[in-house]
């Protein structure tokens, strides 16, 4: 921000109150939107794919992150790259959204062609002086953390990543997500802000009324409820899963499973959680009976009773399951539409038919995703209107909204709004 | 206003010249879009609704208004509320525009619970300190005159509404609005502005030439003709009607039914105008042959000669007959869309088929809404060509015209713009 | 420009780097595509359509340009009229885009009338005092040259488009234009800002591995080549057609046929170029197999191998053949849409399926206008992205499009910008 007087940005995160949900302007303007872009799509890490979106050398994958166009590669070498989709000369693009297979980058414009590591190989016609070295696509800063990709398009990409990578390449291991397969994937645009999709994803307040296929194996006292309201049953029942909870954690850690919360939120540039949570009922997975899909376990899982490591970070969730994982991006395209891509994972050498059922493995997150765009829909038509205004958080089950609010502010307030 | 240099809205409205349709900018820019969303359409009163779009205890209509949402309900005191669409924990609509039954407000996200009065009931997990009596439902400022809604969305609502409100109710009377049903009801969404939706509304110099289904019961001299440019035949029919005029309206007054043209219009803030108009051809009702569509007349109405009581607001019209009645709603939705919602009201025992025909009843208002959408479109085309000029308004058949558009830049100005 | 402050454009006009393609922005911003439809389409020459558009008195033919609306007209005594499509009245279009037949033009609205001049004839209820000569529409500055129809919107039009003027109606004669027919005529809209459009027109660097169909007839070498990094073999076939078109122009010139290039670019107002070029192969014309598409030639043309006499202006290219012509309009349509619209023109007396087939007519052209609006598409949602950044025009093969940028930034600064 060069402009020395306050933003009026500035001036509606000032009006943002502990324990309440955001003020309107801040789900509905554009010049947020587009601050919003800047500051926590481009200047902070963000996940945008996996290893094995691109298994084999030459595959590529393209992926848009608002105007931003990315190439996730697999070089000759079997390394990942990820590449600006922007030709050198006039700025083309290279490869439409989607996947395919490339021996070299060439621009279909003009045949400027560039090596898989972005070297500008070959531009006609500009001339014997011409220096192809300082026309090399410009490589983009990312980490592949236990196979998942993050990218930070900015030059100064947030050092305290480094947590995250520590945490999840420990807890993903058993799991190795490097070497699973993209059994389905589904992309959903919700009709509201990104910060609406996330504040939905980080309460289960919603989840009795709303999702009855999530419920057999989600379990909603997870993250809160309010010990002195509930009635006598639903509080034993309440207790009685955060004793659970004490036992199965100190079992898992036991067997060499990480499974305590870490979390590093409000107060940090990277923001994430994880932790082993409990399934519900058969207690294997997150499928319309809480059983196992695949019969072929993740990497070296060789137990279903792992339960669900989860992880959230700014523009994502996963869960880590025995037999599959679901790993969803999220990424704003208007003030008003967020796309959710949503990826079943499996082994890779499980088929589907044998090993695994696509229905069975999708169909919960299937229903929940759509479920949740209906309510985030409502949600945005409801800030929009004049009359709303920031209403309270329950402390008790939206406290990791609280948190992201004030994560989000300060956030903005380091980047000059 | 908070600015205190002067708007650049307030420089176009400074360029309206008397005699003169308005500048262009006035009918295409978004900021002055905005401007009369927030003068026009919650700074005043507007029509909204009928009490019979919600007959019964718990029948709901929502109304969408820009990004505003109102809920239209009977309670179960069968009294009128009109309420917000926006749940006071984290704005979420409740329902979706058009109608429904209802007992409760229930929020679909979390469960907030509300009574039909607005009041807060249940809030799960909100803690036992939690206050539900600061997070009611807040009621809108709406008075039902004569049957019809009419809401003020801010927190200082015209008084002058009083002579609508006397005059109305007296006039209204006989046709006991609040005891009709809706036989039918259509939306049309013209592609203009919604002034040139009013401006094309309130003159009938167009009729002619393109309405010859309305001009079979509706005389469009009765706004006015240039007396001296007609040939002596047309002026000769022109004094004729207009004699016929004082005799009919003293003839309706004298058997009680109050006839004679009130307006309130440029000067004041509530502008409406009210006369009781002679129907063309057999005289009973605006329908193809200018006879009854319906057999069972309004209300306690025993004759069908007591013409057409029309009735004017700034985003209205209306038409009151012996037989029916035509009501038409405008909700501006973008600088260049307007929502046009007719509505034809019946006896509320009247029965389709028996005491009236539906095509009968509603050819005529059809044909001619879709006509006058044909005729906004291309004027607001016009109006976007930078070789429009604002053009001079006729002074016999427009002065309804200038009127309104004096009345609208006063009202800009009255609000600080 | 009132304001005596640096616009935002003005600073971004000052990134634009010699030798590179335009800043971002350029292409991008909404209030830059406002200013270029102010520049460079209302205050200079462009050209909008063809004397044979309306071959007989009374047909007109509506063509929009951003949001003015023009109609081209021949009226009573078969002079051609440029009219703005906007009545005098409240602004309504008389008419829709595309060709028609009328006597007057009555406004559909309240039918003010007026001749085929310009001049109000009629105005019904407006007062006998009213004074029609004040409401006469206003003419639109416009020439036809050589039967090509330019007009400028703005009052003092540049005068050095006496030079194009002089030029063409030498270089058209033999044609006749203004006797050909309209075979076929289609509109393409490219995915993106109007420069690209240009810019991909302003090279042929693209068209060997992109028009396949056009490169029959049309040789890229034209338009420059790098010598030194040919290979032995093209840089002789280079050097050859150099010599060839030597030869060529020479042999024409003394047959009375001007065919050198006149090119009046940078520096100068009225942006055009022409030179008669050859055609490859059969050499008659631009067809699928370079044979002549009509046996009937164009005007008192005997010869088909008189090559391709091309024009560009800042919004089109034209071809002139023996036996046919093709001619493109461009029209900006938003900052990342453009209304590409080609005719092809034959001898008034040339009948379809007898004198030329429509297929072969058509076939070079229709595929690559398609093949460029892709190329076009592709390259605006790179320069939309943020890794975007000017690149280096080769000198060779783009000088024509970095004359442009530099003709593109000189007029902005002109202009105010």
């Amino acid at each position: 921000m060069l402009n020395t007087f306050p933003s009026p940005i500035s001036a509606i995160l000032d009006q943002r109150a502990e324990g309440h949900s955001l003020p309107a302007a801040l789900y509905t303007q554009e010049d947020v939107f587009r601050a919003d872009l800047d500051v926590f799509f481009r200047k902070h890490w963000i996940y945008v794919g996996l290893e094995c979106d691109v298994p084999e050398a030459g595959d590529a994958s393209v992926i848009d992150i608002g105007t931003t166009s990315l190439i996730l590669l697999r070089d000759d070498a079997e390394h990942i790259r990820v590449l600006h989709n922007v030709c050198r000369h006039r700025g083309t693009r290279f490869l439409d959204e989607g996947q395919t297979v490339i021996s070299k980058l060439v621009c279909p414009y003009h045949q400027w062609t560039y090596e898989l590591s972005g070297e500008l190989i070959h531009a006609p016609h500009m001339g014997k002086d011409f220096d192809t070295a300082c026309h090399n696509l410009k490589p983009v800063h990312f980490k592949s953390i236990g196979g998942l990709i993050y990218v930070c398009l900015s030059d100064k990409p947030p050092t305290d990543v480094a947590l995250l990578e520590r945490v999840m390449e420990q807890r993903l291991a058993p799991y190795d997500i490097r070497n699973t397969k993209i059994a389905f994937q589904k992309d959903v645009i919700e009709d509201g802000n990104w910060k609406l999709t996330m504040e939905n994803n980080r309460e289960c307040y919603h989840c009795a009324a709303n999702h009855p296929e999530l419920c057999v194996s989600f379990i909603d006292l997870d993250f809160g409820f309010d010990p002195e309201t509930l009635s006598d049953e639903d509080r034993a029942e309440a207790e009685d899963h955060m004793r659970q909870y004490a036992e199965r954690t100190s079992a898992w850690e036991a067997d060499g499973f990480p499974s305590s919360a870490v979390e590093q939120l409000a107060g940090n540039e990277t923001n994430f959680r994880t932790q082993r949570l409990i399934i519900a009922g058969a207690g294997e997975s997150q499928t319309p009976d809480a059983t196992a899909a695949s019969s072929k376990l993740m990497g070296t899982m060789t137990r279903k009773d792992l339960g669900d490591t989860h992880l959230w970070g700014h523009n994502c969730w996963n869960h880590f399951m025995g037999d599959h994982a679901v790993t969803a991006i999220v990424i704003p395209l208007s003030a008003n539409k967020t796309l959710v891509r949503t990826k079943w994972l499996v082994h890779k050498d499980a088929v589907e038919g044998v090993d695994y059922d696509l229905d069975k493995l999708t169909d919960v997150w299937i229903a929940t995703t759509d479920q949740d765009a209906e309510l985030v829909a409502r949600s945005q038509r409801g800030v929009e209107d004049p009359a709303y205004e920031p209403g309270p958080y329950s402390r008790f089950t939206e406290s990791q909204l609280d948190n992201f609010a004030t994560w989000y502010v300060e956030r903005m307030r380091a980047h000059g709004y």
